[in-house]
């Protein structure tokens, strides 16, 4: 049998680490050239494989491969677009054959979040369906930290460590001016569900930071929350809220919704941490500043965590280690065999099982009076921020690659989305 | 004559690198024993002052008082407090003296901007009129950059690197997403009266990112910066807008304010980013997404620069220098001798030409078009952003310090502020 070509492609919400697990990918196949031939990137994630815009990797050089590890964002581009079932859109799925045909693919390496995962699913089931042969596999990616199995996704440690050390930071500065001036900071994070991200402000209590977190998976109740706020305050002068933009009402209303929803019909979010500040200034009158950190916390290569840029790289390689020994619909995944010192293995599961499955904050990870995190949570969390990474800089910028991303000539007739 | 006790109190603000020059004023005191007694250290600024809440710095480990160069924030808590004139408030100055005598102290070192070089300024004029003998000397500091005869103000390279890096993070992960989602990411920074911290946004044009700077300098104009936004969109497929918080309208309305007004007078404010971001998303349909970047800022010492924290830590000890020569009512400077390589040397101003002077961005910094920086501009900012200064980390944490900060026995009555 020809060797097959492969082809990767960025899914969803980039992270500071994404690209390092394509720098897995990438230098793996490099690395097994007998079995896997040109690594085929789709620009604009799964949009290039529909439109046959293929970036041809083989036309990067290693060192721009190897910077991949230290740049964050998706170097190929990215999408926010979901396929539909197959019986809903046959015509696509039947695109994306031609495509895989006319350009000799038979790995598809797809890299994203729940989302993704149930697209690659969808994809893995076409050898069946449709008589071609792909081999599927999905390279987990989400700073959500929401697909099950896996101990962790890659992105969600250097987010955690990104809020960590950012809330910490704004912290000290606060109790430096609470005084006479700031006595209450509120940060607000990504999350929309699942309470990860906001979790990881909870990380600095040890440091003697009080901090109050309101979590997607928390019903907001305003009168408790500011009875927290108002105890803490008065208990150490000072107090920092950390927010999730998921955070909402019993009733399902988000503290602040933009209005706007994207592809896969989320509603866009962002603003909670101006409406929690007004409200504690209203009721208690503390003088107070807000940030939102929005798409700074997930880009953040330059704080990112080592574990995470690890796993990132190490399940990237994965996927192509799974799909030279033939598998089919599987995501490499992170399995912990202890907390501390942490220890893990790379495993795989099945696409079935990860498809559409979203894994919150478990209840014994949340305190009983919903605004902080237990020990158990902690000792979940702290081995995910271990351990800095820094990229390289030159004039006091880190050096992060932009690639030359040349098209693979095209073959097929035009195809509109 | 007996050896005179110092006193060090932290003003305004807080930064990444103050707790640099709090470092070099107490490492450069420990070393001149001779000529300086103990430093204390004004609990939350002057108001420790004038309420006899002194710190007493000698009960600090020389290992805790090492660490206060790699920790962000006020180690001693800082203040917005202004003294009012001595012919308006007699009481307080009269009360400073007290203090001052009671506790043998002869040097005032003030770290602060413009509001508290001021009050350093008619503290130094204390020994004239009120007849006690009193070196005054300030330290400058200020995330603002408005200091005029220095080079540049300690606190204002961090951030400056700590935009620069963000923004460009931030870029390319809109690069990535613009295909299908977010083309515009609008970044709201620090900055009343002056644009240097939004300028330092313009140092990343260079890496390809295009990107729209609102001074606080060039009165705002809707139409013409929408009709950037979509010029650059057009040409890019996407674009970064850095908004100062300072930005206004011809009227002199800021383009957001929160009503509130800190105890200089100064209005409070933020939410520019989300003003800007629907004004692109209803004059031009792009998605969006903000950030406020506000207190992480000015406090993330994780990716201080290199350039920043030496200066810092050198004005502090500068300042100690200018006491042991006998000086009164000046100021350390960075005095630069060349940009690149960027060489400078340490300085001295007289405060009365420090105090009430806000340097702005120059004319010849700032494009024709009103919405980015020249090369000379970037000159003057590349230097100031140079090498990165780690704090050490502890289970993925930064080791900050958190002093004792031991009381100093009180010797007189209670004073009402």
């Amino acid at each position: 049998m020809a060797i097959k070509n492969a082809f990767y492609a960025q899914s969803g919400g980039v992270t500071a680490v994404i690209n390092a697990s394509a720098c897995g990918v990438i230098e793996t196949a490099r690395k097994n050239k007998d079995k896997i031939g040109k690594v085929y990137a789709g620009r604009n994630g799964i949009i290039g494989a529909l439109t046959e815009d293929l970036i041809d990797t083989s036309k990067e050089s290693d060192a721009d491969i190897a910077a991949l590890r230290h740049t964050p964002s998706g170097a190929f581009g990215s999408c926010r677009f979901k396929l539909k079932s197959l019986e809903a859109n046959k015509r696509e799925y039947e695109r994306l054959i031609e495509v895989f045909k006319a350009h000799n693919i038979g790995y598809f390496f797809y890299n994203g979040g729940g989302d993704s995962a149930d697209t690659c699913f969808k994809v893995s089931q076409l050898s069946e369906a449709m008589g071609y042969p792909i081999q599927a596999i999905h390279v987990p990616k989400t700073v959500d930290n929401d697909l099950p199995i896996t101990d962790c996704c890659p992105g969600f440690g250097s987010v955690a460590k990104y809020i960590a050390v950012s809330t910490l930071e704004a912290s000290f500065d606060v109790r430096s001016m609470a005084k006479t001036s700031t006595k209450v900071f509120v940060i607000e994070v990504m999350g929309r569900h699942a309470g990860w991200i906001a979790a990881a402000g909870g990380l600095i209590e040890d440091q003697g930071i009080p901090v109050v977190i309101l979590f997607p998976e928390v019903e907001f109740d305003q009168a408790k929350f500011l009875a927290k706020v108002d105890e803490m305050v008065k208990k150490h002068g000072f107090c920092t809220v950390v927010v999730s933009e998921g955070c909402h009402y019993p009733d399902g209303k988000f503290l602040a919704e933009q209005g706007s929803r994207d592809a896969f019909g989320h509603a866009q979010l962002g603003g909670a941490a101006p409406v929690v500040a007004n409200m504690i200034k209203d009721a208690l009158g503390h003088k107070f500043h807000w940030a939102v950190a929005d798409y700074l916390q997930r880009a953040a290569r330059h704080v990112a965590s080592k574990t995470d840029v690890e796993q990132a790289y190490q399940l990237g390689e994965a996927a192509v280690d799974l799909a030279i020994k033939g598998k089919n619909s599987v995501m490499p995944t992170v399995d912990r065999i202890s907390d501390s010192p942490y220890k893990y293995q790379i495993g795989s599961a099945d696409l079935k099982d990860v498809a559409n499955v979203e894994k919150f904050m478990p209840k014994d990870f949340i305190t009983d009076d919903g605004f902080g995190i237990t020990e158990k949570c902690k000792r979940y969390l702290t081995p995910l921020i271990q351990g800095e990474d820094y990229p390289p800089y030159k004039d006091g910028l880190p050096e992060y690659v932009t690639l030359k991303n040349v098209a693979v000539p095209k073959k097929l007739s035009e195809f509109k989305i």
